[in-house]
């Protein structure tokens, strides 16, 4: 994403001008971190011993709108590290934020808040950027207030933060009001407690979720539908234990940066062991298991598994943040002349796939190229012309299947350059899913080697590739975006068939015979309670397709069907039944 | 099984035999434990600073035949614990045995081989039970050294394990060394590399395969037959995470006992996570999540899943014993009225699927029912009418099936009786695979209740089930079983398409696509070696199908088919090749 643009800098000045408000109210703050968002901002304060609730948001807004009307203009000054900490001593955040800067040898720099005259009205310790002035915020709303550790740390105070939101015109204001309603309305918790989708236990701990009967249909039609694409384009599964010696780690180079957000495994023995926090060195050693020709590349494995993150128990959040994370993984290892052959098929999987999902349309996505940063080349491992080749090959590949490019300079990790798919969900929000990411370094470091058409040894280039993402988030996403009325080929339940009388029983029983036979997930709800009442229910339950069967029905007419949502019936026969679900 | 019968003496007294011989040959030997074993015997010794190696094994085999003839009397007597701390004063690992003995305050029994004249030849701590003279225990010999932890504990002194076989005869001898052979040609690890089936890696650590693209269709292959049979009778999916509060097993019971058998899991927090030993726990909270009703059960989740055990490194064997085992797993919640349906079922499954595997056949398969020790019914937990009743039901439902049932008294679980289903495999070892167990406490433990028909609260009667046992086992013993040559549906290449030449390419590509949109697993090898020896390639791959396509089947004829191990070619069609396949 773009950090630069004037919204994103709006949002950084709303949160210096709400903490002004608040010290005007509250001289004696003390305040942590505030960055801006993606809708606004927030900000952490620690307000000592008089908490601080949505009930003081009316008179900090009023506070703010002051502020605003005043038009201060921003102006950014540097000084020393020695005057920094005497001009927030009484701040112990400050201070530590200073400490920070000091150590990596940068400069302090402050905004200030000038009127008219030229006197600093406001300060604060800040890298910027801002807007010219506080007149120039747009539309702000302060929104909610949360706990939040200092540095994220459960062991650190807890702070309180702040949220509000900001906007170029009421008109913004009011459309993301509406789509938090909207948000509020679809959340996958509620949402996936009302279906039966999923649960969780305090004896099995947060962030673990355990899929219903229910869920489980959904999330292994979302696996199969991916594994089937993937299969036609040679993928092959592939199926690895969840944990592993923590010299797999120390190889690959994620130990020495992630070992304390790892979970540690330890029994009996001196073993130190990792739950994985990802798959792809696994993925290095099953490649590594053979001697490899150039006759044998592309090789292409894919599987779904989970991964390992140590959250902090105040992150995990539903399906969308938690523990256990299952990952639609796959890697390919080829040579540098296949990637783009390799990076098109990834993009035609994940045009079926989401095209299937109803997220791949004209508009509702984004395709970001992450290339490197030009000015700061030593910050990239990997040989520099591989470097230029793979991007323009992505480049490439992404115009060739017809997808506008961002490029974003700076943005391709340590190892590679990459494309990453990101989808608007039907109430508008953003999300991440589909990446398409070259790996010039792992291979390295796993001395992975094919023998070439000379008869030497080759390094292949590493593709790390998801379509969905994490399985959990992606399920969350959907529930959500489609209100929970999933389309018939990932319904829990596709078809719900309503008996009018006893005497229609034994029909009914046939046609879920049939239905069965025929791959369709379909349910009989007994007559035990009047038509109506269960037309409501399988309407509630949002079960795309619910049948009544009555005389006409068991007289050999055509089956009366009234899908989710609708308000009249239709009439189909089971051919067109069974063909409406596929 | 039945430890008391006559072999096992005899394999017991063997032991002594040997040890006798060796400590004529090597006085200051010291002694660990020495039990008899499926079909013979071994014992641990401490050789000092001079190992034994199988190079010995003539010299203690002759001393053996020496003792054997003078056909010593085994006499049993009993001293107190101060005297047998006397007798094997020298020996510590005989001291500690003592202690135990003392510890739980039981008597101490020794044997003795008594001569003609009544004298004690050689004395050794034991409770028996023995054969009554040395000349009765049959074809022996010595077979194998390996090295043991003393109490298989790894930091404790390693000593040396002597493995010697006990036959009623010459011929149960020579049965079981061709036996060895045969197990030696197919051993799961030599085949596991020679099929390109699963590898390991030192980085990611001993116990933990993994499965690559080939291994993967097979035990996918496994997986899939299970699922779908389970599905057609009610079971559904559920998914559940791999690690969990240690609470949950506290609350299960699991933790009291086996909590220095697990893998503990600690990240950054002060929760203490295990990685799960088992998955029923994790399903009752499932069950648990809604209110149930008499008229929801039963409830039936079926997983394919792992677990965790902390296996010593000692006892880790390629597949057949591993620290990450997949369980075909599932959990029925019914009714006492409902457990013989429900047991009907799945042996139903049970009876499909290892009708497809060729292991349920007449004769060669056992089933054992496992019920209360008359003699002690403290030992189990539960109503006693229930148990009354539930092990009736199991004998009944057995026998309905047409099955003969071998009633084993005292080795029902404490929670529960169970079925359990022991299959030959094709050089007749015994693997005990399918297993059916009733549960009348953890519903206890985990309050587990649904509302009856008066609408008051019951508890739920829990089954416990797997069809296979551990996905990784079942593969080790089916790699043996059919020596690596998989039938059709499970094979990793169902076809291998070797065109004669290369204008028989086109016609090549063709079949295979068409071969694959029919779902059959087809791969071509194109002509880069003779015919002859891409044939040989395929057999020594032990692909089920060879298809020749020269100029007789691209110019419309039927396909030139070679089944493994077929000496003679067959002509079919397409559609015949693909009907064999299914």
């Amino acid at each position: 994403m773009n950090n630069e643009n004037a919204l994103f800098n709006m949002r950084h000045t709303a949160s210096h001008v709400m903490s002004y408000a608040i010290k005007m109210l509250r001289p004696d703050v003390k305040m942590g971190v505030g960055p801006a968002t993606e809708m606004g901002f927030y900000q952490d304060y620690d307000f000592g011993q008089t908490p601080l609730s949505v009930d003081d948001f009316k008179a900090i807004e009023k506070k703010m709108r002051w502020i605003v009307n005043k038009d201060f203009a921003l102006q950014k000054r540097e000084i020393s590290v020695a005057e920094a900490k005497e001009l927030f001593a009484g701040d112990p955040f400050k201070m530590a934020l200073i400490e920070g800067i000091e150590k990596k040898g940068e400069a302090c720099t402050l905004y200030d808040f000038v009127d008219g005259e030229g006197n600093a009205r406001y300060t604060d310790l800040c890298a910027g950027p801002h807007v010219a002035s506080t007149g120039q915020i747009g539309t702000f709303k302060l929104m909610k207030v949360a706990g939040a550790y200092w540095r994220g740390d459960e062991n650190e105070p807890m702070l309180t933060r702040v949220y509000g939101g900001t906007f170029a015109d009421a008109d913004g204001l009011a459309a993301h009001l509406h789509m938090l309603e909207e948000a509020a309305k679809r959340d996958h918790r509620k949402l996936g407690k009302e279906l039966d989708l999923y649960t969780t236990s305090d004896l099995i701990g947060s962030g673990l979720p355990l899929f219903t009967p229910r869920g489980t249909v959904v999330r292994d039609a979302i696996q199969d539908e991916i594994m089937k694409l993937q299969y036609a384009h040679g993928y092959r599964r592939v199926a690895i234990p969840h944990i592993c010696k923590k010299d797999l780690y120390e190889t690959s180079g994620h130990w020495q940066k992630y070992k304390d957000d790892l979970f540690h495994v330890h029994g009996k023995g001196d073993t130190e062991f990792v739950m994985k926090p990802m798959n792809c060195p696994h993925h290095t050693q099953i490649y590594a298991s053979q001697m490899r020709s150039y006759r044998d590349l592309p090789i292409r494995y894919c599987e779904v598994t989970a991964c390992y993150r140590d959250e902090q128990p105040g992150e995990l959040l539903g399906l969308s943040r938690v523990r256990a994370l299952t990952q639609d993984d796959g890697h390919v290892f080829c040579r540098m002349g296949q990637i783009k052959d390799e990076a098109a098929k990834i993009i035609d999987i994940a045009r079926a796939f989401h095209t299937k999902t109803g997220m791949w349309a004209e508009g509702n996505f984004e395709v970001y190229l992450s290339v490197r940063d030009p000015e700061k080349p030593e910050k990239y491992l990997g040989d520099s012309a591989n470097w230029d080749i793979a991007e323009q090959l992505l480049e490439e590949v992404a115009a060739e299947a017809g997808l506008k490019v961002k490029r974003e300079e700076g943005e391709a990790a340590f190892y590679g350059p990459k494309l990453d798919f990101q989808f608007a969900d039907a109430i508008g929000r953003k999300w991440q899913l589909t990446t398409i990411q070259l790996d010039f370094v792992m291979p390295d470091r796993f001395d992975l080697t094919y023998i070439n058409e000379a008869g030497e040894k080759e390094r292949p280039v590493m593709i790390h590739r998801a379509i969905a993402g994490s399985l959990e988030r992606f399920m969350a996403v959907l529930i959500e975006h489609y209100a929970g009325a999933f389309p018939a080929w990932m319904a829990p339940v596709q078809a719900v068939l309503l008996p009018v009388g006893q005497q229609h029983d034994a029909f009914t029983d046939d046609l879920q015979k049939q239905l069965m036979t025929a791959g369709v997930r379909a349910e009989i709800d007994v007559p035990t309670e009047t038509l109506g009442k269960r037309i409501r229910a399988s309407q509630k339950a949002k079960v795309p397709f619910s049948i009544i069967i009555g005389d006409t029905e068991t007289g050999g007419g055509p089956l009366t069907v009234r899908r989710y949502g609708a308000q009249k019936d239709e009439q189909m026969t089971v051919e067109e039944l069974i063909s409406a679900l596929a």
